[in-house]
């Protein structure tokens, strides 16, 4: 007895809004002809900065490398002492940052400013962290989930969370939270797409036989989504179609997929072609995401 | 082979600062021979209220019974408008409210003026949750552990405790409201006499094979030590020693005592002496708290 094979697409999955806009001003800018430099990578892929490299829009690391009329500020802001500088250098700025960012340093710097110590849960080395943190002034914890803060009881305590962590980890720290600090104001900074992707995942992992996530190695959202899948399901984690292996799929009739806020829908629509393929699905080749089983943004 | 029977009280049993306050105030004014009532019992423990009402310390429980030139407000506090009714009728106010209770009804009101929709865990009939509840002039909502706020994302939440309820479900209900919030400040009120007493009732049960909780049936922090006492191990809540059962204590022989923070010392030390009767442990008789194993304030 063999039953139909299905392969679905997460709803939500891929660019969210803040995505999306980035990539929209760097276009636009690319069509200027102006020399231009995203200061970073402008979003987590790989595959999508190469792509920007082609048209002439090169990423650097460094402040110093930025000799170039125009420079974009990359999706997950910058360091408040780095705007500055450039600032300073007199260069044209395109502000890329996703304003669910921008909003989390403006609370970062609220609360701080209003005396509180703040908690930023989230990875200390990723580039978003890093520039919410620039905006505190005062004291800052930047801890992950395991992480304890000095044994003390604070008079006040502030917490916020880098925009895409998942909401179960920011409210078990939350609890952990409490017993820490006479009075814990947290606001919630996790952006709501990101959430409402992870929710999707879920689902979509309870009821697969094995869960493609796809996206950036280096992207924290979707490294989260593969935590997630990988807690219920046998998960793979991939950037492109050539990982794709078809010994995975031997004896699956459910496969289901997901990809992170950072992955572009060509990358997505090849992939899901890959997979019939080698799993002889029968569904119809696609040429855009929308047409994928599952997905509904 | 017969192993050495234990009875042991667990350490900061009974009386805590704010009840030796209230009965303190209590005792001074009933010396001055003045016509005095207390307005509800002054702790929640039948048998003190009892010893003061045969001193002339009567208990009434309308505003209408106070006749008398002086009134005392009990160790939980009072509703706001019943304070301002005793203030105009011009009797002599003697404010027995537990500091720390006060200053959850201090931290509800500010919480509120500053356009907080404010959440109190505890009991909605409880005389200090009522009268906390009465300082908040905007939107409130009384919750225990299972209960749900309205199905809308509130912009701002405040939550605060009852003081005598467990960290652990504040934790918890703090975990739960976060994702009801974008921010969600959280003011922690339980006492910490409460919690340190919590704290020590759950290592002696775990080391015991029975638990004798004391304390009026109608206190709050008895019965939250009787839960956590009952998730352990054979437990009996009891106000007295005439309530004690010979049949609970065979076979027993680490007998665990402990004591909610209205119990008088005399009816823990009671209550041991008699526990020594019905199991010929061979602990001394005692006459002071201090004399019983374990106690150490």
């Amino acid at each position: 007895m063999s039953s139909k094979i299905e392969i679905k697409l997460a709803p939500n999955s891929g660019f969210c809004f803040g995505v999306k806009r980035a990539i929209k001003l760097a276009r636009e800018a690319a069509e200027t002809n102006k020399q231009i430099v995203t200061l970073g990578p402008i979003i987590h892929n790989p595959q999508l900065v190469e792509s920007f490299r082609e048209r002439g829009v090169d990423s650097v690391n460094d402040l110093d490398q930025v000799t170039t009329q125009t420079v974009i500020i990359r999706s997950h802001g910058v360091d408040q002492d780095i705007l500055e500088e450039l600032k300073k250098k007199g260069v044209e700025i395109i502000d890329a940052t996703c304003p669910y960012v921008a909003k989390a340093q403006e609370l970062a710097k609220r609360l701080s400013n209003e005396g509180y110590p703040v908690v930023i849960m989230g990875d200390s080395n990723h580039p978003e962290v890093k520039g919410i943190r620039s905006y505190i002034d005062g004291e800052v914890f930047v801890i992950d989930n395991n992480d304890t803060l000095p044994d003390k009881i604070f008079p006040r305590l502030g917490l916020i969370s880098q925009t895409t962590k998942s909401l179960e980890d920011f409210q078990q720290v939350a609890s952990s939270l409490v017993p820490k600090a006479k009075e814990l104001r947290i606001v919630n900074t996790i952006c709501s797409a990101t959430s409402v992707r992870q929710h999707a995942t879920l689902l979509l992992a309870r009821e697969s036989d094995i869960m493609i996530v796809i996206g950036g190695f280096n992207s924290s959202n979707t490294k989260m989504l593969a935590k997630i899948c990988h807690n219920i399901i046998e998960t793979q984690h991939i950037e492109t179609a050539v990982e794709l292996q078809g010994e995975w799929f031997k004896g699956k009739h459910k496969i289901g997929m997901t990809a992170g806020a950072s992955t572009p829908d060509w990358i997505i629509v090849n992939i899901y072609n890959e997979i019939n393929k080698y799993t002889g699905s029968g569904s119809p080749y696609v040429s855009r995401i929308e047409e994928i089983p599952g997905y509904k943004e």
